[in-house]
């Protein structure tokens, strides 16, 4: 096998009470990236559509975990990389980890897997604080193991696989404003009441027990952030509009995706996560704010093989 | 049936990581109690052993939460209450919280089971408040339902059944110093840093999912308190030395049991609790504080009937 392309799925972070530590992993939106073995040694990105971004690999979120993995590995060979971006960059949903798991996913399959899934999230940490200045692994995780993840710790990095209820589906609106990183991380309290942190910490415990137990009640009763949304909700317009809509409409939760400004929900049932997908588009129809809406089961698969070649 | 003799188990509340919200319970250590159905209406503590405790309703834990149950039920005779206590009160494993729930649970049984294990837990808060001074169900639930209990909230009350492994066991230390539960609440600080809170729901969601996977190796991962353990264990004499110890022989984590002074170790096997409890003898022994040392499983069914009389 000499190419292969991929899906690199986007993803959620953050999810509610889950703050900077879970994640779960989309279906239906995500970039298309071909890998294809060279004779000639090093990293190339060859070729890039969808959006504007450098094509030197060392400014590049994709080639950056894709040359710490190949400076780990030291292959026989070099790699070129396509990347056909669908997922805007800054929109809160994964646009960068999609980027930085997919050379290195793509990478390991042509090399016959020399790595394992925790091993390649590692080498994509590399490229995702490229992006966000920081390590961390909430978008990365989801994307490589699908499903929901939960981050433990990112140094040593222990992720676990939380189980995905069948019946979850998304409903994530993309409104189309810009929210810069560094302002949605400098707005955050360094510190909290812990109160709140007792709420937050007794949701999440019980979030993680519900999607064990497929319990969508009590999803719809964990799935609160009293802590970070107050703070960043400030920065998405009409934020709680969409909020009070998607709940009436049936949601079982409403949060903002990563740092915003995509807001996402989770719902039981198609037919809910379509109601709530109406309701979201009421809202932000009258606002003058362009904006895209996509409907998801989540991907319990993760990033995953389309194509191959010799 | 008109009399029933009830175990009424003590409790772990708070679990390193979980503070507030997570409890358990013990197999070998707990009150005993009668209760007795009387022709004459009102609830009469009659008799009391072990410690020395208000015999007049209003002023005892049991009898204030019978009452609780009393005045809504409103049943047609009255009930009288013997508590031989074996749980010192202060001692930090949910002694109080044993009398509040043998009450209610045996006035429950002699009537036929009219609540539920939840309404129950709520009647029991009451009891518990004469005590603590605040309504918390953190040590009630674990001994109503058995095994882990997380108390998502009390108002309303919710109550989640987590799985309990069944290779685990607890060795608890009880050092025979008081400290006062106001003292212990006065301790801890109203605000706490962001990222520190982040580790501990990390943590948390990480104990359920070791809990629902019997994965030993990640509680011992997430047994952890970044937040209480540095304020609380200051009131507990040697307690780094314990700590130290129990981790060394093995223990998955150690932690302040409630508010303390009790000292508890979750162990994966008997033969480990075993080790852990020679530890902390050894500790302990050249101290000069007295204290007392229980192995026990995990009780899974928690309250529990005795012995029963026509």
């Amino acid at each position: 096998m000499n190419e292969i392309k991929i899906f690199s799925p986007a993803t959620v972070a953050n999810v509610a009470c889950g703050f900077d530590v879970l994640g779960f992993c989309l279906d239906s939106v995500g970039d298309v990236m071909v890998i294809r073995k060279t004779d000639q040694k090093g990293i190339y990105i060859t070729k890039i559509e969808g959006f504007n971004l450098p094509y030197e690999a060392e400014l590049n979120v994709a080639g950056v975990s894709a040359l710490a993995m190949y400076d780990a590995l030291k292959p026989n060979c070099g790699f070129e990389i396509e990347i056909y971006k669908n997922i805007k960059p800054g929109s809160g949903i994964g646009s960068s980890a999609a980027s930085a798991v997919g050379s290195v996913f793509g990478m390991n399959e042509l090399l016959g897997r020399p790595y394992n899934k925790t091993q390649l999230t590692a080498f994509s940490i590399k490229g995702e604080a490229l992006a966000s200045k920081c390590e961390h692994a909430d978008n990365l995780a989801p994307a490589i193991f699908g499903g929901f993840t939960l981050v433990k710790s990112v140094n040593p990095l222990e992720i676990l696989e939380i189980p995905t209820p069948d019946d979850l589906y998304v409903t994530i609106i993309h409104p189309q404003i810009e929210i810069k990183t560094s302002e949605a991380r400098a707005i955050l309290p360094k510190n909290i009441p812990l109160n709140d942190a007792i709420t937050q910490w007794a949701n999440f415990g019980s979030l993680i027990h519900a999607l064990h137990t497929s319990n969508y009640e009590l999803m719809q009763k964990s799935l609160h952030d009293a802590i970070i949304e107050p703070y960043r909700s400030q920065l998405i317009p009409y934020y709680n509009d969409v909020k009070t809509a998607v709940l009436k409409a049936g949601a079982l939760g409403c949060g903002i995706s990563g740092s915003g400004p995509s807001i996402f929900t989770l719902n039981q049932g198609s037919e809910t996560a379509n109601n709530v997908k109406d309701a979201m588009e009421k809202v932000y129809s009258k606002t003058g704010i362009e904006f895209d809406i996509h409907v998801s089961r989540i991907n319990k698969e993760g990033i995953k093989i389309i194509d191959c070649k010799n």
